[in-house]
């Protein structure tokens, strides 16, 4: 491995002070169509293998430049977390011919107890075992492993819409919290198309890495799941 | 698996304020004998399978009560972090007849860039892949799994005045920085004994946890290991 990559920011709007909370939907387009663009074209760099597409909101989630961004990484690696996650998805569709988060997403909407918001493609829900207090998945309810196939015009407008609705939601019912965002989508090269499905994580801040995570990799979450969701859905 | 596991403090002194840093070596000696016989008695019940011993100290690492405190929480499974460290040191071993972490206390004290200090039985250094800075690990010359082997008194002395100088160096050069401890050792069934090393991490918290490390599982750190553990050194 060499030490190659790329790392760039995405602006996403001339204001200094906004934030995508107070974003309309169109704005937020902008942000998807930029990332897919650089996507597609650090691709063309055979030395990648991964890219890495996150976003640090306020001071506890590591925030350097407060004017608001989006930030680009490209790995000459794929990530360990990428790696157990494709080797976890890969074993599941092996064992049940189905995707796992198409299971995960037939489940959620079955259930309804931990949806966020919906529209007729994508799907934001509390995962049912949440790492963090109101932490929120965005992701297409059509089995799909890289984020550039949402290419079509209609698709990306629904996508941001959702995307926003789950912004304003959370930053009423925490008052304006930290957060991470992150793009979970398919390694440049290895071919796992048919198992991924490419989602969007949402972590809110507001409680701290402890020495039991850092001991364990086990997460204490104090807040029940259904609950948060219940918040978020009923806060617009 | 049951929800079954303890939780327990172990209360480190009689003062609402004091910290690690300034007690005597004799002071400590009694949290790591503590520790033992807690770990002793709580390996009885057999459906615990591993325990982690852990601190957090100032709110940035999580500190929820400031009277100074470790915690023990025995959980009824080996967590995921564990079990890769078992997996891996378990792999090195049969691969190359040696212990992983043997072989790099060998290389660190040939190299000598990233020793904080050391004594006859215990090194401290700042690890060549630190994930954060001014990570910090105690550990054993001699190869031993299980922390509880540390039973001879002089030995037990002898690591409470290593630990006890690499917190005074810490609190010296960081300022009184918030951080986390954590003690990785064996499960309490499994028989790793052979393959793993028994080791103290210590975590100053002083660069945020943002999303690059959420999506991805590598760290960035902006400290160099040798500069690093050169600060800490020098500070006695």
């Amino acid at each position: 491995m060499n030490g190659v990559g790329a790392h760039e920011i995405i602006i996403e709007t001339a204001s200094h002070t906004r934030d995508i909370n107070s974003f309309g939907a169109i704005e937020f387009v902008q942000d998807i169509v930029v990332a897919q663009e650089r996507i597609n074209d650090l691709k063309n760099d055979s030395r990648f293998e991964y890219i890495s597409l996150f976003k640090n909101h306020g001071q506890d989630a590591g925030e350097t430049i407060s004017h608001p961004h989006f930030q680009l990484v490209a790995l000459p690696i794929i990530p360990k977390n990428i790696k157990d996650e494709m080797f976890t998805a890969q074993k599941y569709y092996e064992f049940k011919e189905r995707c796992l988060i198409c299971d995960i997403i037939e489940q959620e909407i079955s259930s309804g107890a931990r949806i966020v918001t919906e529209s007729d493609s994508f799907l934001a829900f509390v995962p049912f075992a949440s790492r963090y207090p109101f932490e929120t998945w965005i992701l297409p309810k059509e089995h799909t492993g890289d984020f550039r196939t949402i290419h079509d015009k209609k698709k990306i407008e629904e996508m941001s819409e959702v995307c926003i609705s789950v912004f304003r939601r959370l930053f009423k019912v925490l008052d304006k919290p930290s957060y991470n965002l992150v793009l979970k989508s398919l390694p440049l090269k290895q071919d796992y198309l048919q198992y991924y499905h490419w989602h969007v994580e949402i972590v809110p801040k507001i409680t701290r890495f402890t020495g039991f995570e850092l001991g364990t990799g086990m997460y204490i979450n104090p807040t029940i799941p259904e609950e948060s969701a219940k918040f978020l859905r009923e806060a617009e």
